[in-house]
């Protein structure tokens, strides 16, 4: 442990000022922590009501209208549809087997953006690369005819931080291994449990680079091919895949908001995020049907301990998986609007652990509030930059203030973009401790007069 | 607890005798519990080099010349296949949806022997059965036309007893719905975890009654299934099912033997049974090949101790799961033929925890120095008369001596039948354990005279 962060954390938490009975925004957290339904009256809901939301596609539509009436059901204002147009990618069929020297069927899934094989397939010689380092080290035009194979392995971290170590052996390995000739690409999920749901997710090719067949093994099957390697001695390994994946071109998505109205509508609002949409293969239960909950029950929380100073929007963005088009869109139409604040909820339903702002040292007085208020929660203070969610474009792109409210997910990634994101997977218990969290921070944030940043 | 228990434990344990180190028996079974690679390197090979080994199909037949090839490099005698012939079932395409009034996929399998839908499928109302005994009290006609759904839920037990309370859902739910009129049925996975990992299995359908479609659905899908009739009211849920598989008729499977030579040959000898073939969906790791693995080891590390007195036959089953067709076949060939004593390995690789024998009371001598043999790694004694498993069925016949090495089942119907079952689920420490009791109690059986079931 670092002594610096024993000064910090003593300094923050001195003398703290415990939330009486008598005030209503911290009754309201406590009463969520101990009976919240509306988090999971949400998830539950959308999961079961419309299941998988791919972004661009009339399930995610089906998504929106539902979310729209639950939002109206529930008291929010101002609810509202903001479409937008974007590029649409489908899965199609997916196969794969090694059919030499080892015969035996693969469990695999498209990433997003794949290019496809044909209905036939394409069958070729795997070459094996342990890590995204050694696909880099792969001289030009080496893998011409060959199937890339990634076996980058993730390990489960609390703060998430293994994902920006493991992601790029799917963000960029399968565009680099086109650039150096390969047919087509397969990576060892970027996942952290060890069953048969492999995981999806978009990977990007550069401007000049023709997208190839990509896709991702489940961790048991990425087991079994390096196996086959260590087994196989000089023998060349071949693979049947097949991939019919489609780009459908722009269909319209769009993002849904809603409001509780202040009592100074002049005020910049306090905006809380999520996205709507989710990878087709499960239900977007975790990734991101709870964080979606978790703001707008937090949000009707904080109205019902009375009329917050400032309006607090809910947006519920659209197509976030596939590129950020929603939150990118809420940017360009939104970027003139003032917000007082930034949060969103993208990382699960586990407990939040921690709080990070980007005002934690500019505006000192704010932040030991804000920190004091959630210790009963469990929730440490943090030096730690909030940097905000993937929806949160407009904030950045206003240098405006952002809180994290970070979630732990060491788990996270047993679950992101597999089949198994459903909603057996949320614990209650802990979806009620975000909520708490939430409403105790959201509650203080639109009843706060002022500049978040600390500036004049 | 039960004080007959205790008092039982107590007498059997007495006085244990202390293995000695100059036992070599003994030796090896201690060898075997720091050390063994065999029974890995049996289970890893034929994972990765084999795979799926559907009974009845070229995968099958893949596996037992793997075997004996691995057999023979292991220096077992008399390796041979004892072929037989079989009727074959084969799974095809698998979809499943709700259509209305909450349209998305859902995720199943086939099970075995189910009729086939055709390839553009059927679609039907949906009639929710909670549990078993709820679809047999449904009057007969009433499900004409509808696709039934049984909820039946199973929980983990140590000893797998909850698959008998479960396992008629699977076992005959879909003949019994059939028998009412249903055009298809649907059931929750016979399973205790909750992945979108389906639970294949076999199914029977009663003479004169016409196979229907038959599938189960994931547990996280049956839970959705089961969200959306509460949510439903009085609309009607209506399923679209699309299942291909085909029966091949009459195809050759085959037992696979193979001798560790007793010094009198003519002593009738011990038989250590596993089956070879698994479901299709995952890699048959824990059902069976660490079953295989384990008995040849144990065999393997019994001759190393010393020629024993009797012969130990191995036992490879063909096509176990889906009849029991081998185990059935090798009776019919070997009735007459004596055996000492019968032990299978078929519950998975975790520890073994309790010795049942069928000669506890009738020859007590030789089952207190069984049990005190193996008090060492971890086994308690037991008065459960042994029945022992699926491929014993020459002793059953025979009504000859049983033994059951009882593995702890908690986690085993976790991946039994489903695409998980998978190498990674195997813990190398306790498939060593497995590997150490069976090479205590095997050795003392091997080199123990007269007739087990203490008759004269």
């Amino acid at each position: 442990m670092k002594n610096s962060y024993l000064a910090f954390a003593a300094a923050i938490l001195a003398a703290p000022v415990i939330a009486q009975p008598a005030d209503p925004v911290a009754a309201a957290a406590d009463l969520a922590l101990d009976e919240d339904r509306l988090a999971w009256d949400f998830v539950e809901g959308i999961t079961t009501e419309v299941g998988p939301r791919q972004p661009g596609t009339e399930a995610e539509a089906r998504g929106r209208a539902w979310a729209m009436d639950w939002l109206n059901a529930a008291g929010f204002a101002n609810v509202a549809n903001e479409p937008f147009m974007m590029d649409t990618w489908v899965r199609g069929e997916e196969r794969a087997e090694v059919v030499a020297p080892f015969a035996q069927p693969l469990t695999i899934t498209a990433l997003g953006n794949s290019g496809a094989t044909g209905a036939r397939g394409l069958e070729a010689e795997v070459v094996y690369f342990p890590s995204y380092a050694d696909l880099q080290a792969a001289p030009d035009g080496s893998l011409r005819g060959k199937i890339a194979f990634i076996g980058h392995e993730m390990r489960p971290t609390q703060d998430g931080s293994s994902y920006g170590f493991a992601g790029p052996a799917r963000w960029t390995g399968p565009g680099l291994a086109a650039s150096k000739g390969a047919v087509a690409a397969v990576i060892r999920s970027i996942g952290t449990e060890s069953h048969r749901t492999p995981h999806t997710g978009g990977t990007t090719f550069a401007a000049g680079v023709t997208p190839i067949p990509a896709a991702a093994l489940s961790n048991p099957d990425a087991d079994n091919l390096e196996r086959m390697f260590a087994r196989a001695g000089d023998r060349p390994i071949r693979m049947k895949l097949t991939l019919t994946p489609r780009q459908l071109g722009r269909t319209e998505s769009g993002n849904v908001v809603g409001e509780i109205v202040g009592r100074d509508p002049s005020l910049p609002p306090v905006l809380l995020a999520c996205h709507l949409d989710s990878w087709d293969l499960g239900t977007g239960a975790v990734d991101d049907g709870a964080g979606c909950g978790i703001i707008a029950a937090a949000a009707r929380n904080v109205a019902s301990a009375g009329q917050p100073l400032r309006t607090i929007r809910v947006l519920f963005a659209g197509a976030e998986e596939t590129g950020l088009w929603g939150s990118r869109a809420y940017s360009e139409a939104h970027l003139n609007e003032p917000f007082a604040v930034g949060i969103e909820s993208d990382f699960g339903a586990d407990r939040i652990w921690r709080l990070d702002t980007n005002f934690t040292d500019s505006n000192p007085q704010l932040y030991r509030r804000l920190a004091q208020s959630v210790v009963r929660f469990g929730v440490a203070p943090s030096r730690e930059v909030a940097t905000g969610g993937a929806d949160l474009n407009v904030i950045r792109d206003q240098k405006g203030a952002l809180v994290d409210l970070q979630q732990d997910g060491t788990r996270y990634f047993d679950l992101h973009h597999t089949p198994d994101d459903t909603l057996d997977k949320i614990d209650p218990a802990q979806l009620r401790q975000n909520v708490a969290v939430w409403t105790q921070v959201v509650g203080i944030l639109a009843n706060t007069e002022g500049n978040f940043l600390g500036q004049q």
